[in-house]
């Protein structure tokens, strides 16, 4: 079954999940592809100011976009969504938590003309994580495209540079097994590359990155310590045990800075 | 002055340091290129055995390859060394530690035939920090050559490759910055590329990476978690303050493993 040819969610395969300690709600596909904290440390991650552009590269329901919308207001925010389902629900979810964004259903591939005559003050991403060969595809078509790689991610990565104002900032967040073609795509089109890795626990090895370049920056490569994203040595059953910090940016929006 | 004129180091031109806690005895030039730790890490990261060949590229006085010699005896050892005044230093210090090892005076970009039809377990190099452009040379022409680089760092990565048997490892010691051209290499000519940063301190922004690669490896990039390489938050102006297992590494010729 194609995209094109579903006729959007049934209201009860739906599900409505608070983000940012609840100042946001978002519809999401309860058997589709559904956010994790990834999208919310992408977008805590994005210095940004009222009056400045957003773009996101596959929005998806539009966790990462509506974060961003939540935590600086006044921001002119565009998403770019594949799956005309998934679009539908980031432009109700964007209505219904109050949020003005367009969200444009496109292939980043084939963006329409008013998309490719603009550049943005900022371009992020969380691309699909896993590429298409060699794994068990998931039974979900949705949670099928947000999950697999079908288009490469330098094509990502040059795509979002390509839609960067000058001066601008590209930020993707994606595996930490991906950092070599990260690398790559950031240095190829970008300057002032910097590789913040997340790891889960202090010691542990970073499962995720977030990458970071500027248009037409020209400071060398910077790589940053660990952001820990857990405390303690090991999963404790009860309660959440997120360091400080990112406790502060899961449940109350806060700023997610590069570390020293 | 060319490399090729100089008539080697005059006596008192020369210093003898201990590494790995008196356990070898290197001369090294005064005025000229010195060892600090990052060839003995280098060299202490090397998972190597009796009966392996190793060859180093660049490798100056000597310290990574005969640091590798004092730890793992029995390695058939080669060095290449394009300053010949350097190459005699590094043949010296082979000698005077009973070390068996062949250096070969040649650029890593001309490799004599007889080098180029051998390949080797493993390849080290520590190659030259900064590139040539943008900084202030070197009064000193031998500093300069180990300081600054002529031949581009893809090509030391390809070289090195090329060098290795199919299974064999290449590592490399940089600056955390050219982290960007390390992976692009590695991941061109090797495979299961690993990348262990050094951390000066916990918490600090890794300064030194260690990049490791295997002929003809399949498994996914690896971003290990920083090794610190001082303990504390700041120098203790009174002795050492190395973490333990760096302590064990510098001064009794330890293992060092890449961190989870």
């Amino acid at each position: 079954m194609t995209a094109e040819a579903r006729a959007g969610f049934a209201p009860e395969a739906l599900s409505r999940d608070a983000f940012l300690g609840g100042a946001l709600h978002l519809l999401q596909p309860r058997g589709g592809y559904r956010a994790g904290i990834d999208p919310v440390l992408l977008a805590a991650s994005v210095r940004a100011r009222a009056g400045q552009s957003v773009l996101e590269l596959g929005c998806g329901a539009g966790p990462a976009l509506l974060c961003l919308g939540t935590r600086v207001p006044g921001l002119a925010l565009t998403g770019i969504e594949r799956q005309d389902d998934y679009a539908a629900l980031a432009r109700r979810n964007a209505d219904e938590n109050g949020i003005a964004a367009a969200i444009v259903t496109a292939d980043l591939t084939a963006l329409p003309a008013d998309v490719r005559q603009v550049r943005f003050d900022r371009v992020i991403a969380n691309p699909p994580y896993f590429e298409s060969t060699g794994r068990t595809r998931a039974a979900d078509a949705g949670r099928e495209a947000g999950l697999a790689e079908e288009t490469p991610l330098a094509t990502w990565i040059e795509v979002a540079a390509r839609r960067c104002s000058p001066g601008g900032e590209v930020t993707f967040i994606h595996r930490a097994e991906r950092v070599p073609e990260l690398l790559a795509g950031f240095c190829a089109h970008l300057g002032a590359v910097e590789l913040q890795p997340l790891a889960p626990r202090e010691g542990r090895p970073p499962r995720l990155v977030l990458a970071r370049g500027r248009k037409g920056g020209r400071t060398p490569f910077r790589l940053h310590a660990p952001l820990v994203l857990h405390r303690g040595a090991s999963h404790e059953k009860d309660g959440d045990d997120y360091a400080p910090e990112i406790e502060a940016v899961l449940r109350r929006a806060a700023d997610l800075h590069f570390s020293a």
